[in-house]
């Protein structure tokens, strides 16, 4: 493999690559699950994704990315481009040892999630995985946060994907070809709720005149964080809570998924956002785990949004800010935490609102600072945060969709712990499924898979208890 | 897992830790294939192993050991004795993709060599890997080299095994049990041709007073360098070639087998030692490699072959000094090539006979030492460097061996490439078998598993050509 064309590499993604450490490795990654098509079997369709992935040898740049070599002390500053492809290193095929339940394949994407990319080859790597005793055949990709955030990875994996069953067009997501606008695609994501609140339709890369506005932004969090008690502004303390230590490089994953139109029910229930729904499932389970664990805080746990600032036509870069928000999580009752927890969540997008959105990008970068200064050893340990886990919700398309005729039948983001915060939680909505994959810290996060009835019962709890009385 | 006693690190321990890049991962690893005993399938075999290892669970102390944390700036000079293993983290079950052949085997400990393991927790993993076509089991298993060297590794690997096929006794290497001497094992190896001929019987640590006499040794060497043309003193200049460059964390890894006995007929029919005809192997293979790769060097490569100052009593220690000797790839006629080799084997050997144990180590001190340096970016090119690869043998046991009946069927080794060092042979005998390894920095070594090829082609050299006339 040799190196071509040097590339000048913006600080928004050479961050990752600076901020990354052998406990921290900064790639996402997804699990897909597919069902083969009638007369299918596993063996049959992940033999044909590996044929067709492997014909795809026009390859989109940013699958040909990497850092230039010789890395220099300062950082990465450039990226090169390859010209081909070690496929054999890249695609990797893998057979789930019986009994080939879901908990096989969730602990095989945990091993290797905990894997640092090899920065002398474009850093992502696709991994075939058959076994499952259900008869689906799994995809788990990791992609470097460098070259993509969550919602971009997300973005490139259903542009391989089609609402049309006798679609026979399959190809691995690197190919050149689906930047075409020529095949038939599902409609593209609508905005998520978050980012339409904020109005953030423009791309931030492009519109650097707005940098001037920065500092008037700045100043409309400080009055914010004075006036108003429910906003959470950047840099106030969080608890210390496990979720905020040093961790290991190793990981461990859950993931499950409810049916889009529950969450939705339940919205529509207590007149509160989607979104708002997501974080009460979130606390409720998140309170459960740590009283299991013997680590509840008496503070309420702050949680730092990502909100994405995608548009429709941008694809591949990173592009989001970030709102904080309380969890309540130290509140009881059920009813008094949703209360809570909408009001913290009004608050902050108060603020987003009049944001433009490259002012909203510098707010982001004001409330995730502290993460730069964690690989400094002992700095987790003394230095107060803003918040203490991350939760994303990423809305995918609606409808079924399908590879090659198979219907993908789960779509699980796996994302990144840090020093300091030992837990992500991301929520996609795909084709009426909301798919939360939570990942943690192996070491730190015993039991981690709990979470996943504890969210449940949660669901229950907004469910079945009175209909919010807002403002009350 | 929680934290136990704090303990003392020695140097020669934590420079492991120290050196260790995320490019240049510091661990060892073994491969070791199975067959089930009769009536067993290999299902049963490996569903066998997965149950006895886990029953496993009085472990010896140096599976338990982790750097103690939170690591300090300048290094790690403490053990932590860790109470309990995350079994579900550290053994790791997988089946191999269709066809199952060999080399999806060599393909998958390729992929798993090049990812650091975790130092949060004990550094060690097995991985129990099914699949294969022709019916074997294969065990990969990877130990950071701060807890234990090749040979050692190799040694701890042994215990678990016995001579008596009927012995149902099988259990994992870290069960405490076997530490204690009850047991029926196979005999202990013999000491190598290489430390027989050093002398080197006592164990190097505890002989600090030795350290008085390295500066004669230094002098010694000295002299050597001067008036014998045939010995390569430490830090003479080595060509440069592509062996000898920057590499990246993905590895290749190929292995093959011979029979013992074919390699001592060699040795006998020319008068020379088992070493020399695997150095000449070697060289022939190098030569055709780099050949191939039309990147082979004007001089002759130069290689550094560890020695082990193991003794028989001694067990989880890093003991080790090296020689320098001349490969003679630049010579195109086998007979010639290997008469250069033995003069050189010869003459460095004539130095180490004379030197103590800790001396011996102090001349291998010196002979890595830029090793020390190559992870700062640039010094590998730019730096002067007394050897182009090493090549380790390392002797086991001559009978057959079984683990619970099933019995080793190949045992090999998968060492360490480096900064400057993107390659690394290593082979053991076992039961007959001679069983090369070889590991190489994937990028920057393409087409390695041809190097199986062209060993075989120089051993049939060596197998037809007039018998050496030594000192002709």
């Amino acid at each position: 493999m040799k190196g071509g064309a040097v590339q000048y590499m913006p600080v928004t993604q050479s961050m990752f690559l600076i901020a990354e450490t052998r406990d921290q490795p900064m790639h996402v990654g997804g699990l897909q699950l597919f069902l083969p098509r009638d007369c299918q079997t596993a063996e049959e369709l992940a033999e044909e994704i590996h044929e067709k992935f492997l014909a795809a040898t026009d390859i989109q740049s940013t699958f040909l990315k990497r850092p230039a070599s010789p890395a220099n002390l300062a950082g990465y500053t450039a990226w090169q481009q390859a010209h081909d492809i070690d496929f054999d290193y890249h695609v990797r095929r893998i057979i789930l040892p019986r009994p080939g339940e879901i908990k096989n394949l969730l602990r095989y994407v945990s091993l290797n999630h905990g894997a640092l990319l090899d920065r002398s080859r474009p850093m992502w790597e696709l991994h075939i995985i058959e076994g499952l005793a259900d008869g689906r055949v799994a995809l788990y990709s990791k992609i470097h946060h460098s070259l993509a955030d969550g919602v971009t990875a997300l973005r490139m994996l259903q542009r391989t994907l089609t609402t049309d069953p006798d679609d026979r067009g399959g190809t691995a997501f690197w190919d050149n070809d689906l930047l075409r606008p020529r095949r038939k695609r599902p409609s593209a994501p609508k905005p998520s709720l978050l980012s339409r609140v904020t109005g953030a339709v423009g791309s931030a890369v492009e519109m650097a005149d707005e940098l001037i506005g920065t500092v008037p932004a700045a100043a409309k969090i400080a009055a914010a964080g004075v006036f108003d008690h429910d906003f959470v502004a950047p840099m106030q303390m969080a608890p210390d809570t496990i979720l905020n230590v040093p961790i290991g490089s190793a990981r461990r994953f859950a993931a499950q998924d409810w049916p889009v139109e529950r969450l939705r029910a339940a919205a529509r229930r207590h007149c509160i956002t989607f979104n708002d729904v997501v974080l009460a499932m979130c606390s409720g389970a998140l309170r459960r785990y740590l009283d299991d664990q013997d680590a509840l805080p008496d503070d309420s746990l702050h949680v730092c949004q990502p909100v994405s600032l995608h548009t429709e036509g941008d694809s591949a870069s990173n592009a989001i800010t970030a709102i904080l928000a309380r969890l309540a999580t130290d509140v009881a009752d059920p009813a008094e935490r949703l209360r809570e927890i909408v009001a913290s969540t009004a608050s902050a997008k108060g603020v987003v609102r009049e944001l433009k959105p490259l002012q909203s990008l510098a707010l982001g970068a004001a409330n995730v600072w502290p993460l730069a200064f964690a690989p400094v050893p002992g700095f987790v340990n003394y230095t107060p945060r803003g918040f203490n886990l991350m939760i994303s919700t990423v809305p995918g398309p609606e409808e079924d969709l399908y590879w090659n005729g198979a219907k993908l039948d789960g779509c699980y983001p796996v994302s990144i712990p840090m020093e300091g915060l030992a837990m992500n939680i991301t929520m996609t909505t795909v084709a009426g499924k909301a798919n939360f994959g939570i990942i943690g810290a192996r070491a730190q996060l015993p039991r981690l898979q709990r979470i996943l009835d504890h969210l449940e019962i949660s669901l229950v709890e907004l469910e079945e208890m009175e209909p919010l009385q807002q403002g009350a």
